[in-house]
């Protein structure tokens, strides 16, 4: 089953479902995307797995216990009692099972809801036992995330940094051209969609003081980016090439490196960005398969100096994916798309990413979660004037000198308490679009420090 | 039972034990130790919690078996039948259950092992039930490690290498004296001692180059650190102030920052270090709890100026404790000390260092390690001018330009191939010391990458 005609059926543009929502040209969630997540719901605390469909969810423990669904190992615990791979809180233990038993549960799947397959269709008790309402379900964090690593792969968005920041004659660092530059990042602080945010506190120093300042941050900042999990891990001290690369990816996600930047100025040097970026990080529940993005997949920008050899070799290591952002202020009914963008944009590919990080011998694990950098795409290829290409209120305000207007007078440099922000993307195929769903977060005021704020 | 009386009845300078190995001057285990870790050997593969006691090792597994040893708690596994906390790869199970347990156990094995108890000393075949060599074990990672942050808290290694890479006249970057500067590493690569430590390859850049090259890094570096762990966690929004840090801290280990200096020298900025880092870090196997520590806490170096104040608060931050760095290569039969030190010398405590981590709301699991950051004293504190006082070949040899002289014409400026690392860390009682045992690394020949050396 591990082949690439069982994924091309999986597919096909013109595959239909029974279930009639992922059947419209606006769902996420079409037969041809399955993407993988966990839930409880009124009916049953215990998390499980599940696959999108529509507006709905495919119950994956309940298809198992029907019969209905294959795992072809048996999978024991500790203990050696056999246990469910989907009566699981996280991914983990389904994934550690490898590329062929994704694949048959893929496989399995789009044939069981495919519109000419009867088994489920036309059994109305089944359909109630294994199909659940998004709308009635919780989602939970995905992935144990035993590492997180976040890179800085958008030339555009490194360029704008570095003309705000550093020189604008000299923008991109030296080495930025050589290496795709990562740094590790807080797993433990990585949560779900829908998990409030609270306004971190930390140092902050005014150029005028003598002394920095505790206090809630200033200049509370989203990164629009994608993050990937690796699927099949890596010992340590062997590289993964980069041509190999795409092998070990299970699946992406839309990811939220909320950053202080106000903190994140003051300390960054010389060891990289910490307590600016740590307090939290929200990812999209659905995990899509790097199988169902595969018709998206593009070549990557031409780079230029050549990469050494050991960052060569991905082919179409791109993904035309449309991205978006949309802040709502507290008082506001409406959101307000203020970035669009596309993913197709980055400099360094998935595959460069994970060829550089164990180019040392560092190993790798299953649910490693590796974040894209924020996104940010060249300003012509914006269709709307009033929408920017930037992943980051930083680049869209330039550092917060230019606000931008949201609707009834609202103006934001950075986010206020009460803004929720919405991250969307989507793959567009012909008549149907692969997507991710949203990514949200809400900022809650920070907790007060009052009684500390002074040095 | 988590009362300071107890904790002192385990650390009399007076105690000691029936295990004869235990009560000698130069043991790094006698009974007012009694460190945690995990271990198996030669009779049973099944791995099993163990505390150190001089030559041997208490299996704990075996004496809960023998009801010796009382876990006053039903620990149950996810399909809810009862385990052993004491029958686990890692110490995480155990730790969970909290500082009255830990407190419990630490108790119940002093009791158990002190010269004036019968149980075990008159009972030949439980003895040998539940005593194992240490010779006979291969030790365990003692720790799941959800996440690695390593600090930089050492002023004179901060000085050190401001001097070399910056400015002299301003060593110190204007945020050190204000923030425990930290970043986060790679957990997946964290080793226990004796595992062998390949020589990484990576990007590195000669200034008199146009481009950098990829190959085996030629500036390998050790760093000698201590590490505690996490053992009662903190969740995400609520940070934990300093003067209550201590309650969260578990026990401590001595922790080898693999570094490579040239890797590191070309990709660390802006965001860090990060493959100069990622492909290992070392730590002992025996994990030092506070508990027997307390009789060495020392007060922290003078802070001027006097740090914020969620940085202030705790007292006897310090620890006094006595390090070693020892080099052995590959031809020599005798390791060469090349530092000695003491980390009473830190400037930033491990309090301040949780403070701080937490202070961002970020939350925090049991099993994670934070590393102290290199540690290097003042020059004046050497007894021995042969010996330097600081806690890596970058300082000992100033980047190289003085190389060290070892024994039978050797020199060394960084590692070289076959190198054995030897860290040791104790504390000095009046008649016995609280020690950490050794954390030894040998280095392998990097893989061989010739092929893709050019770009």
């Amino acid at each position: 089953m591990d082949n690439a005609g069982a994924v091309a059926e999986t597919t096909r543009a013109d595959l239909r479902s029974w279930v009639e929502s992922a059947n419209t040209e606006d769902t996420d969630f079409p037969i041809q995307n399955l993407p993988f997540g966990v839930f409880t719901n009124a009916q049953s605390n215990v998390p499980r797995v599940g696959v999108a469909i529509g507006d709905w969810i495919v119950d994956l423990a309940a298809l198992e216990s029907a019969r209905l669904l294959v795992v072809p190992y048996t999978v024991v615990d500790d203990e050696g009692n056999p246990k469910s791979v989907f009566r699981q809180k996280r991914l983990n233990d389904f994934v550690e099972l490898g590329k062929p038993v994704w694949r048959s549960v893929r496989s399995q799947l789009s044939a069981l809801l495919s519109a000419s397959n009867a088994i489920l269709r036309d059994d109305r008790d089944m359909r109630e036992r294994v199909l659940v309402r998004q709308s009635d379900a919780d989602m939970l964090l995905p992935f144990e995330i035993p590492g997180y690593t976040d890179f800085y792969s958008s030339r555009e968005h490194a360029t704008n940094v570095g003309c705000m920041f550093r020189d604008p004659e000299n923008a991109l660092m030296p080495n930025w051209l050589e290496i795709p530059i990562g740094y590790n990042g807080r797993a433990s602080s990585v949560v779900v969609s829908g998990t409030p945010v609270r306004r971190p506190n930390g140092q902050r120093k005014d150029p005028s003081s003598a002394r920095p300042i505790y206090g809630p941050c200033r200049k509370l900042d989203i990164e629009l980016e994608t993050g990937f999990f690796v699927g099949v891990g890596s010992t340590l001290g062997s590289p993964i090439p980069a041509k190999n690369a795409d092998d070990h990816l299970f699946g992406m996600v839309l990811l939220n490196d909320w950053s202080a930047r106000d903190i994140q100025q003051w300390e960054y040097q010389p060891l990289g960005p910490f307590n600016s970026k740590g307090f939290a990080t929200t990812i999209s529940p659905w995990v899509v398969t790097m199988d169902a993005l595969s018709p998206f997949r593009v070549e990557q920008p031409e780079q230029e100096p050549k990469p050494l050899e050991y960052l060569r070799g991905a082919a179409n290591a791109g993904v035309n994916m449309n991205l978006e952002v949309q802040l709502k202020p507290e008082s506001a009914t409406q959101l307000t798309t203020i970035a669009r963008t596309n993913f197709k944009h980055m400099y360094w590919s998935m595959a460069q990413q994970l060829a550089h990080h164990t180019s040392s011998g560092c190993n790798t694990r299953v649910g490693d979660l590796m974040g894209s950098g924020t996104i940010s795409g060249p300003k012509s290829d914006s269709s709307d004037d009033n929408v920017g290409t930037f992943g980051s209120l930083l680049e869209l305000t330039w550092n917060g000198k230019t606000p931008l207007k949201l609707g009834a007078g609202e103006e934001r440099a950075f986010l206020e308490d009460g803004d929720e922000l919405t991250l969307r993307g989507w793959c567009q195929g012909n008549g149907y679009r692969v997507g991710f769903g949203s990514c949200v977060g809400t900022i809650l005021p920070a907790h007060d420090v009052a009684a500390e704020n002074n040095g």
